[in-house]
């Protein structure tokens, strides 16, 4: 058996480690354009901020090791520049020489990931306009860190966030473009309204809901034109607005590629060539929520089709089950998580769906440490099956995306959260976990205990007939509150009940919802027409902090 | 509806709190013995050790807010002393006059916990032998480490191993007595050994596999004669060898109550007596892995169990799942956490089970501050279900048990977590998160990739026919290893095939599993018997720790 590998990172190079293991006789040959295979991509953006110090530490596997230990014939510096189907064969360039030679192949795997996108604008080959997809690319960005001092961000996604976070550390003034109107757009904009607010904290400039327009020399330093007529000034740019799948090869090679441009392959990760094999950010995925096909580019997935490719090469009847697109991302001590759909995608799709707000504690509040954190989960309103959670806060968001994730792999419903047993001890948790408390919530509001209303319906008029009923204490509603909100702290409200009217509905809300949710059950025993604000006050305000002012 | 409710914490005062969301009418009565309902027993060991400094920290929702928010007729100093069930009514005691009245119910819920186990043995009774069941216990506990110098633990359970932690923390010279021949019986030997040595190193003196046979007053302290004839002097003592379900009324009432003390109830919650609700460390629960009915202690269940029968009695059809004993203790910065069956349960059941142990970091090792853990995973060998899980260490050991503990209540196999979709950024994890190596390395010993030999069985001599091959370096080899060890480090493996038998047994090994494994593949593929020591040389020390030497 001879395997031809192209791309030597995530995919690649797992597709290979595990082939050798299922085979000590195959022939694989790992073929990387750059200088490094194997390298920890996602630890780039901490190597050029310095809390990684040693480029040493990202390689993950060393050239030596894949050779040694996996008997891998790893062909660095060369690039597979086409394949010849009927031949069984590839082409490939060494790049120091501009030789050409071809290599024949029983089994060929196409790893080569995604290029970070390079819109065709005025000034984009300048030079000081950067990418970080490897570790070239890092090493170029973390020696133009330590001559510049300001420096502009274009795109606000995972990368550009964190890097973000990481030209803040080597004491870069730093300034974020992003055309959304939100930074990392995966999430939903209220969620992450609170770490927009941090960047601004931390002193990043923001410019959302604008774009490059054009990037020009000016003197020793760039200028990067938005297309709201600013003009910001930087000694250099990165170019963070997405990645785009490579797929020149399989396009060429007439294999089978969606318009999106990724690689389509089975659930074995084969092409429509069963001889050639495709995994990583350069394959369509099946979003497993909703059954579409989409570009997701992800570490782990990446490695588990690699696996997977192999295992189907020496006769497994492994499968990649799709995406979920569960991810996380730290922001100094904070971070956003989700897994599943969001509320836009939602949107997008025409799925019905109904979501609630929490904020609770990462534990125990009589332990002391306990942080708090939002947590926005979607579900169907009729079987309660998940759609999606999403997480923001500082401490362990990762661990109830985690328990989301694995209860939407199991098809888990809203009840099924009510009822996961987890871990209690007071450092850790509450005895009626986050998750728990969200299974709750969703559950009540499912079942109608808990209607619920919704910032997002309120900001944009919608609630405008209701009347708006504050149960918080008349301190926290002098400190803030909702425009023409009644303000009747709960403990007070069964003494008021002649104050309210049984004909128009009534929302009530308190700091974070669960005083309003015991507002609501007392209202609607009464006989009103009550809703709970979900999230309270506080997702109000995430939700006020995304409108345009 | 009037419902009375024994019991005013977990269980009880949850109960209490969905009655009146789902009731706005209903009489409910909160009958608690003790002078505080609602009150957080988990953080007690924490408020004896002064981290958490006040005592009020530990009202959860103080006496009148249940009274002015929920509308409970909380009672306390009142005692539950019997139950006509005829009649629908209960005779209640006054504590401090002693007087005794009737209350009638439409419905009543038990939820009067467990009591400390107090062995009928010698001087049991003297003053300073403690208990810690409610804050009273907890003052008087808080207020003896005032004045004490060296205290006995009786017991190396959830809190009497949190007791030692909180009484190092108060400067006390601590000595833990336990039956067991290790701490924490609820896990196995060689997960918690690591534990034990970390008492050690914080200056606890550990008594394992020896009781308390007698307790006695020397002049102004108390002496504490072990079974091995040991004698521990002590300022006081702390009683923690595990609880007993508070059955008496139930019995008396002639309800159903298991052997083991337990009071029987069905999935509402419901005793034989449908208008008699019992939940909490009272009841018997049914363990949800094997089906199997046992008393598991925790203050997750009770809660839900209150939620559900409150639900039931309100003519819903909530159902309580069974208890699989998700549970976590800290100690220090370290922990153990487990769900599911151990290894011991299963044995005793006579379950047939396989294990893999592995050591992961709590992230990407290139990020800097991964800490180790080490996870063991049992699982059923043919179908790959998963029976249960247990991690030790500092860092995240909570998340992996609960994705563990999700896994387990959706029924999934090994194979489902080769395929979890998890959280991955640097700082939170890996692209193969430890639980899908755990996945990962149990299909492989299931599917026969990875046959695997355990430390366990090695130290009971039950692999003497066998190679011992370790396959790390010549410096860690030297550094410490198993006895009769051929050293062929992984990488000169191929080369040094001829050295081998292929008539022998070859068990590999190296560090935690990963480098013999990869030794496993080699030599099987090239016609070896061979297998890999689950866990490697970590687990095998672990092992040895609990051997008695
Ligand atoms: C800065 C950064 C941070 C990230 N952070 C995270 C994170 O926190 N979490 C997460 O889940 N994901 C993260 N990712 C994404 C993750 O790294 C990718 O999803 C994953 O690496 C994809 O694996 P892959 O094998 O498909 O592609 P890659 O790992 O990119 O490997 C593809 C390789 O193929 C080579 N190649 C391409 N074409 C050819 C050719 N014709 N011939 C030879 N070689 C070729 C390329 O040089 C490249 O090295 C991050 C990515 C970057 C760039
Ligand atoms: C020190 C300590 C630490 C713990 N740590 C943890 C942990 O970290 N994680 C975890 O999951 N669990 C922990 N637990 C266990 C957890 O607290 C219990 O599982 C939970 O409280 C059980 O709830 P319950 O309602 O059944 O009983 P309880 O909460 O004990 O409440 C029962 C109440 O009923 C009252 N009562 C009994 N009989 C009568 C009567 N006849 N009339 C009136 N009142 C009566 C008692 O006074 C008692 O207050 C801990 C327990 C203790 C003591
Ligand atoms: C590291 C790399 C070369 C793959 O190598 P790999 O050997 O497959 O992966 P790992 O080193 O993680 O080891 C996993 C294997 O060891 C086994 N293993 C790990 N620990 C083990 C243990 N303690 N005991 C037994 N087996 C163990 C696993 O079962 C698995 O083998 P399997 O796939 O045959 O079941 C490849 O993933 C890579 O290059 N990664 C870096 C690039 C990257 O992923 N970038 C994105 C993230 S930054
Ligand atoms: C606190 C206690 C009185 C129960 O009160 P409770 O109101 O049921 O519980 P919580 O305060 O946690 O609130 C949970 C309820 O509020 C709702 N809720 C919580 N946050 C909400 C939010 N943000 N929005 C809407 N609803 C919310 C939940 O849905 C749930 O209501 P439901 O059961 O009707 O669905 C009882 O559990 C207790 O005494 N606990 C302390 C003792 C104990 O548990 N000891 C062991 C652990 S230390």
């Amino acid at each position: 058996m001879k395997i031809v590998i192209v791309g030597g990172v995530a995919g690649g190079a797992s597709a290979a480690a595990r082939a050798r293991r299922l085979s000590e006789s195959a022939e694989i040959i790992l073929v990387e354009r750059g200088s490094d295979p194997s390298f920890a991509n996602c630890g780039m953006p901490y190597y050029v901020g310095g809390t990684i110090e040693s480029r040493d530490k990202l390689l993950v596997s060393p050239v030596e090791r894949l050779r040694q230990r996996y008997q891998l014939d790893v062909r660095i510096r060369e690039s597979v520049e086409s394949i010849d189907r009927k031949a069984k064969q590839v082409t490939i360039k060494r790049l120091d020489t501009g030789e050409e030679y071809t290599e024949s192949y029983d089994k060929l795997i196409l790893a080569p990931g995604a290029a970070p996108f390079r819109p065709p604008i005025p000034g984009i080959d300048l030079p000081g306009i950067y990418t970080l997809r490897n570790l070239d690319d890092a090493d170029r960005l973390a020696s133009a860190t330590r001559e510049a001092k300001r420096a502009v961000i274009i795109g606000a996604g995972f990368i550009g966030i964190e890097m973000a976070e990481n030209l803040v550390h080597r004491g870069l003034e730093t300034a974020v473009v992003e055309l959304n109107t939100q930074i990392l757009p995966p999430w939903d904009a209220e969620m992450i309204a609170p770490l927009e607010t941090l960047l601004l904290e931390k002193g990043v400039s923001l410019h959302l809901g604008t774009q490059a327009s054009e990037f020009r020399q000016a003197g020793d330093h760039l200028e990067v034109v938005l297309s709201n007529g600013e003009v910001l000034p930087a000694d250099f740019v990165v170019l963070s607005i997405g990645v785009r799948p490579e797929n020149m090869l399989a396009v060429n090679a007439e294999l089978n590629v969606a318009q999106r441009g990724g690689i389509q392959v089975n659930a074995h990760q084969q092409t429509n060539d069963p001889d050639i094999y495709a995994v990583g950010d350069a394959i369509e995925v099946t979003e497993v929520v909703s059954g579409t096909p989409v570009q997701i580019p992800l570490a782990g997935p990446a490695n588990r089709q690699g696996r997977i490719a192999a295992d189907h090469i020496f006769g497994r009847d492994s499968k990649y089950r799709g995406t979920q697109g569960t991810a996380i991302v730290g922001l100094w001590k904070h971070g956003a998580a989700m897994t599943g759909l969001s509320e836009k995608v939602c949107q997008r799709m025409g799925l019905e769906y109904e979501k609630v707000y929490l904020h609770p504690g990462s534990h125990a509040g009589y332990y002391p440490g306990a942080k708090g954190m939002s947590i926005k989960v979607l579900f169907d309103p009729k079987s309660g099956r998940l759609l999606g959670g999403q997480i923001v806060g500082t401490e362990s968001i990762d661990k109830r995306t985690d328990v989301l994730a694995m209860a939407i792999q199991a098809g888990m419903t809203v009840e099924d959260l009510e009822e996961a047993e987890l871990c209690y001890a007071p450092q850790y948790g509450s005895a009626k976990d986050p998750v728990n408390m969200a299974g709750f919530i969703a559950a009540g509001a499912m079942r109608g205990d808990q209607p619920v209303a919704h910032s997002t319906a309120l900001v944009q008029g919608e609630l405008d007939d209701a009347l708006l009923l504050d149960v918080r204490t008349p301190q926290e509603f002098a400190d803030g509150a909702i425009d023409g909100a009644k303000n009747i702290p709960l403990d007070e409200l069964r003494d008021h009940l002649d104050d309210l009217p049984k004909d128009q509905p009534i929302v009530a809300y308190c700091k974070v919802g669960q005083r309003g949710y015991m507002a609501t059950r007392i209202l609607l025993e009464h006989g009103f027409q009550a809703r709970n604000l979900s999230g309270g006050y506080t997702t109000y305000m995430h939700v006020t902090a995304t409108q345009p002012s």
